[in-house]
């Protein structure tokens, strides 16, 4: 990290800002196979704290995890005609179980242990799962089923990018099997609900929550509810989806149960996920020139202590502060940048572009005047530093944590009410507003996947979704915003990730 | 859970036993996919509060968690001798990245996507792990890296028991850099201590901790340090290991680091790791004929509540009494067993097989008289359930579940005890002692890998370890078991899983 050159700028090329933001925060890093990222500690203890909230949550909520298998039969995956239709065209086939050495060196797979059905490395689970809730399932007292697994999957992209579209990555899928379908659909919605309030009180993300048009929906469900999360580029992001699968999987998997009245039932499944892609949307909501911006819930790193001193006699001496203020901040995710060949300009750097939300300095003249210096990452007012006494800071750290996160929210919430746009009749306008800067179109939808098409092929923006009630326009838009027909539907319109 | 069945006698087939304990437990389950097992939420359950306590441990001596690829590619695995040589007949080979349609129907792998090099999916990470590595490390200031990784790793094992050997398993591989030799072997051995205080005082077993022979070290390592517990049925498993790798991974992964003096050097390694066949490790220690036997301190549950009534009055009252046991046992692991259709005869039933260390009933007329009955899983003495006035019990729980774990542990290591043999000289008691009960035969050996290969044709046993002097006998055997040569060390001779 001695490297203190610059970052490029937001505004000159988002896209280069975003992957040097994450290679020189050290979240992430290429790695040799194709597609696939390495999560470096840092980006890795981001993804556990956001992990261990949302673990919580689903347990709240009634959910057990489990573990299936990483290998799915070709055969499986091909049960579910729109699944295997979706995934067939990304999917790892391991065909081999040997190497084998070749004359003249190297290694090849053994032909003779080439398998009878080739196996699919998961690029999600629904076909393993429901396979066996068919074997654990009776009657409908064996109901509702409601299970969790913490992952990776496999989904073989052409074009990758860390964290938002990567060959391999983690996530998490909720699978849940139900006597009917309200039951189901309940659960989809609340769980979409969990998806939401994490996004916005955790990662300070404001969503977007609807239903995907049938177009956008995942392969073999229902419907598919999301959280839209709006980027700083003005670009979508799909930060989390919830599928009412309704009985397509169980009547291929022939997961059935006795109801109360003994008559043979095809259960309801729903199925729900999101994964490290959100690190990714994390970064691009709140980053800046500087480099990152962490939101202080899932702050790797809450509170910085960096020590100021020339001498050894004062090094001893501000040392001995910090560890006083780590242990006053106690249950504050803190850190003391004790590196002695570092500058404290330097270290400042470092902690500005890994976003920490606080940074305290202390030096022998603070300590002589019981004051600290603190710095937040975002500044409150014009004062990049403030002096203070050392007792208002440590009393008041959780309190400016929370206020700090308030903040965050708030300002990523403006942003975007500030690019999004209702009440746009116009194609013309809304052509000029996706060949501009972007940003969120509520507009009306004739219900017609040709008019999705159309506005793709012309602009590239998709239907994010179509919105619940509280995200909807005053007055309901009359007219499609492309054929003129009339409106079905209000959709959100977005260039998207 | 309706069916009452008896286990298997452990005495009359202990690997029945063990099957059948782990799937009515709901520990596991058998998947379609050969050789996978699917994790139930009980043993998934177990299986996290074994990973958190060892991610805590981890942590506090200073490792850091990070993600690496699934995929390595097949010339990685290929470049270090030893350990192609170990992997390349139980790898899982990606060779297709896409499915195609056939004619008629029916999908292949499609030709088109075959990849140019195959992809191993990881049967453990050194060799990714280290390529990156040698990416970040320049300077002896970047060392040491303490690195650790929770996932998922597959070997297309040919014999598979569920959790004990499964093609795929979950587990945690830790991998570490250093600037020296005795800086990486005392890392080794640090994680082996790790391991052991967290098998000792977790999960009640007791190991014998010592030094693999060459035969049986890991695939590339100079030394292997192992954890072996001894099983009821007398066979030794294999519950942990931890390598120093010397530097034969940086050699050829060009790990090199500028010294003080400005030298280029290898870095030295080490990996440890420990994995889901610890349940089955803790299955085969504690169960009996009734079931599992959970240590309290992963036990899923430590107290299960049945609440007995016959009249809805009685419902209400008895549930009320057990939600207040519940909430004064805060930070206990409580269940309460409210479901209406099982008698409280095929609740006890249950609960016993699934190991819960202790059983509160609680019915009207216990409530009248302010007391409980308490039934211990294995009792402390003649009888099976005590009556015990409720505050008693609920102030001495605490107590009450580390007792058991003590009582646990101690009954394990006598087990061992009794079953261990020192002193043995001559071969014939020792292939008498093999071909009967088994056990740890303490005994000399000459180091030649020609005595291992003849004990392990004659008896299927193993050299599990060099024992570390605490293990040692008294007095430190003469002569080799097999061919009467000077021993030059004393081994630990078992069967072993």
């Amino acid at each position: 990290m001695s490297n203190e050159k610059a970052l490029t700028a937001q505004a000159e090329d988002f896209s280069a800002w975003y992957n040097e933001v994450v290679l020189k925060a050290e979240l992430a890093d290429y790695s040799p196979v194709r597609g696939c990222m390495v999560i470096r500690p840092y980006g890795y203890r981001l993804w556990e704290l956001m992990r261990d909230r949302l673990d919580q949550r689903f347990k709240e909520t009634g959910h057990q995890n489990a573990y299936f298998p990483l290998f799915i039969p070709q055969s499986f995956l091909a049960r579910e005609a729109e699944h295997i239709e979706g995934f067939a065209k990304e999917a790892a086939v391991v065909t081999h179980t040997r190497l084998k050495a070749v004359e003249g060196g190297g290694l090849i797979p053994d032909p003779d242990s080439k398998l009878e059905e080739p196996l699919i490395v998961r690029p999600t689970s629904e076909t393993i799962i429901y396979e066996m809730f068919a074997k654990w399932v009776q009657s409908y007292r064996d109901l509702p089923l409601l299970y969790n697994q913490w992952a990776n999957v496999v989904r073989w992209e052409m074009r990758t990018r860390l964290f938002l579209r990567t060959t391999e990555f983690l996530w998490q899928e909720g699978h849940t099997a139900h006597a009917g379908h309200d039951e189901a659909e309940e659960e989809a919605l609340r769980m979409l609900g969990v998806y939401r309030e994490f996004m916005e009180e955790y990662l300070a993300m404001p969503v977007v929550v609807g239903q995907k048009s049938d177009s956008e929906k995942f392969a073999g469900a229902l419907r598919t509810y999301t959280c839209e999360a709006m980027m700083q580029d003005n670009r979508a992001l799909q930060n989390g989806t919830s599928h009412n699968l309704g009985q397509n999987f169980a009547e291929q998997f022939e997961l059935t149960f006795a109801s109360e009245s003994g008559a043979e039932e095809y259960a309801w499944n729903t199925s729900w996920g999101v994964s490290t892609r959100m690190v990714g949307g994390l970064v691009m909501t709140h980053g800046d020139d500087k480099g990152l911006v962490m939101p202080p819930r899932v702050a790797p790193i809450q509170v910085v202590i960096v020590p100021i001193y020339r001498k050894d006699d004062e090094r001893e001496l501000v040392l001995a502060k910090a560890c006083e203020i780590v242990a006053a901040l106690d249950g504050v995710r803190t850190h003391v940048d004790d590196r002695d060949k570092l500058t404290p300009g330097a270290k400042f750097f470092e902690w500005e572009l890994k976003g920490v939300p606080f940074r305290i300095e202390v030096g022998p003249k603070d300590i002589a005047k019981g004051q600290v210096v603190l710095a937040r990452r975002i500044p409150e007012g014009e004062e990049r530093k403030q002096f203070l006494p050392e007792a208002e800071v440590l009393g008041s750290m959780r309190q400016r944590l929370d206020d700090y996160q308030a903040f965050l929210l708030e300002r990523a919430r403006q942003r975007r009410d500030e690019n999004s746009y209702r009440g746009v009749e116009s194609y013309d306008r809304f052509r000029e507003i996706m060949d501009g800067d972007g940003g969120f179109v509520y507009a009306g939808w004739c219900g017609g996947a040709a008019c999705e098409e159309r506005v793709k092929d012309d602009t590239k923006a998709t239907i994010r979704c179509l919105p619940f009630e509280e995200f909807r326009s005053e007055t309901a838009p009359a007219k499609c915003l492309v054929c003129d027909a009339d409106a079905t539907a209000e959709a959100v319109w977005s260039k998207a990730y």
